[in-house]
């Protein structure tokens, strides 16, 4: 039997989703309750790592095992990750490769003074933001495209091409919104996305020049990577879900 | 001269408000700030003092000394409490005494699991709740009571008579939240309104045995006390203001 689970963590004290020995990891905090329960190892396969400090709204995995409990689980979970839902799958149901898309957002929180409550949850960012400028980049992202410049050289992905299915800023008061939808996504693509549509929005580059980098271009080409903490992992597409 | 100071809080890592020995305050992180800019110690004094655990959003203190610049305090004060506003106010101003109203809003988060996000931000609960019973409970609030039962037997106030200006719920999906104003609160009293309020909403107290608290009873005879994590001060009323 295999269990398809939808779980969100407050990633500000971990050190991502992947087990390392020696930190205090997503993967191993579940592993262990999972263990738990069912008195045996239960290893749980990840449809999107995240990295330290990111943090999930509507992270999926999967695990060969019977249905799970999520009070039992939460019971067992530390206070900062929080079992949503345990539902049976399919027998050969894998929450990485079954994938279709995956939905990021990344928060930042425009203006003057910081936000004690937001300090670990949004960007604080206090530059000049042209908004125009921000929906142009999200447009100009919807689509096939060509993210090596938006990920770190040495890097372990073989393919840079991926489809974005939506793109787009909201805004809510003082706090931006980027929404994102796509296959899949690389190592620090996010962030290095915001660092660069940042520097759009600040008048430093050109709408011209992000959307150049959109066909392939070296890692030096593009912006900084945002820090971790404003990034959200929203949710997690399947076929017929 | 006199400055009026905003600031918000995250009460999870303080001790409270008040300023005590080997605690971790917001009065002693505040203080010691405007210190450090004036290179002399300069007392606060505080609209509402919040217990351990309680939130603000809106707390206000003034503080006899010339205009504070927020982002120059702001630098220097910890990531968890964030001066919002800093505004010169008449010389004899004085944030507790001058004050005609406080608004509190406490935030429970009804649903069957956690949430990883607000586990020390709104008091998580699963039991029923009428919300009919919640809103005929804030009703009967308004207005001038004695509010006796619901602060502790061993208490430093002298009179319990409170003037509620405004009480109500108000829900947002699975959010509830519990917004007063009146002249001024007693120690612990909206943590023990909202303990006996879900008393009645859950069927474990009549709503007239609720009202009938309001014209002054023991402290026994009203509810818990509700956990102090889900309490904010939200903001405070001067004249003219």
């Amino acid at each position: 039997m295999t269990t398809k689970l939808t779980l969100q963590y407050d990633g500000a004290g971990f050190a991502g989703w992947a087990a390392q020995p020696g930190e205090r990891t997503v993967q191993s905090e579940l592993e262990a309750a999972i263990g738990r329960i069912l008195g045996a190892p239960a290893p749980v396969t990840v449809a999107g790592r995240t990295d330290a400090g990111v943090h999930a709204w509507g992270q999926v995995c999967s695990c060969h095992t019977e249905a799970l409990d999520p009070v039992s689980l939460n019971a067992l979970l530390p206070a900062d990750v929080a079992v949503l839902d345990s539902a049976p799958a399919a027998p050969d149901f894998d929450a990485r490769r079954d994938a279709v898309s995956r939905t990021y957002c990344y928060r930042v929180l425009h203006r003057r003074t910081r936000d004690a409550f937001e300090r670990e949850r949004a960007l604080w960012w206090r530059h000049r933001v042209d908004r125009d400028a921000l929906r142009a980049c999200a447009a100009a992202l919807a689509g096939r495209h060509d993210f090596t410049a938006f990920t770190p050289t040495e890097t372990e992905h073989v393919r840079f091409e991926r489809n974005v299915h939506r793109s787009e800023w909201s805004e809510h008061g003082d706090l931006l919104e980027f929404w994102i939808e796509a296959d899949a996504f690389m190592r620090h693509m996010n962030r290095i996305l915001i660092g660069t549509m940042l520097e759009v929005a600040g008048g430093k580059r050109s709408l011209e020049g992000f959307i150049a980098l959109l066909e392939g271009a070296h890692r030096r080409e593009a912006g900084p990577t945002a820090p971790a903490h404003g990034l959200y992992l929203a949710s997690v597409s399947y076929p017929q879900s």
